[in-house]
């Protein structure tokens, strides 16, 4: 089982299933893991094809998973973490519809498991801003990818 | 060609072309349209199905339609509108990639076009409350939805 990692909430959401097409919530002010909106984005991922890593230094990222199945990674190396070193994975999709709310100073990053469109939205608190992402790409072995199955 | 209504602004949105996967732009803070934000929500729609017709009363719509093609008629039937009785028309999709503002007062319906996944992202200006909503069936025929076609 994956540790869940200080900074990080999981929140379950709704699917307001209807026959001309359900609705599907992402996110409320308010909310577990609302701390402001900068801006919203959709990233896609290829099936077999991993993003990441990635650090934010300042933007709290809420991901939500409306098409597709995409497994994410997290890894924690901050100095003063009690969760410190541990790696929390989970893989979202419509049929494990969360939100998945991840402070900055995590390293995360996210593989597409499903054939077709494999879709995150990304409520982010800031607006993208290069300043305060770091990279990190896993072909460079740095940090490992583990691939534990379904920790979450 | 459609009228487009007061109220009603098309802004076009970045697609970040990558080969692992797309990133697609939906909206930043301080953008064309961007008045708050209350509740992010998708919406799904089957081909050849309408949603509609709906007016809300405070919420500013900020609709983006990241996959499949969704076809939105808007319907202004405002007392005091230089554009009263007036429809526009358009067909978003990842190809005909736009973020869709929709202000107060107006109504509105949308079909599913493609066979696959049609499905909107709607970033509203407050959160959802029914008492701000109204609905008017298409069914019931009291507004008429027209087959304009790509009138925007």
């Amino acid at each position: 089982m994956g540790t869940i990692i200080e900074g990080i909430t999981v929140t379950k959401l709704k699917i307001i299933a209807s026959v001309p097409g359900d609705v599907m919530h992402a996110m409320k002010t308010g909310e577990p893991g609302f701390s402001g909106f900068g801006e919203a984005y959709f990233s896609t991922i290829k099936k077999g094809v991993v993003k990441g890593w990635k650090r934010h230094s300042a933007m709290t990222l809420n991901i939500v998973v409306p098409s597709g199945i995409i497994r994410f990674v997290i890894y924690d190396d901050r100095q003063h973490s009690s969760t410190k070193n541990k790696y929390f994975e989970i893989t979202l999709s419509p049929t494990n519809y969360h939100r998945l709310t991840v402070q900055p100073g995590l390293w995360m990053a996210f593989e597409g498991i499903d054939e077709g469109l494999n879709m995150l939205l990304n409520i982010g608190s800031i607006k993208h801003d290069p300043q305060e992402a770091e990279n990190c790409p896993v072909e460079s072995g740095k940090i490992k990818y583990p691939r534990i199955q379904n920790a979450f």
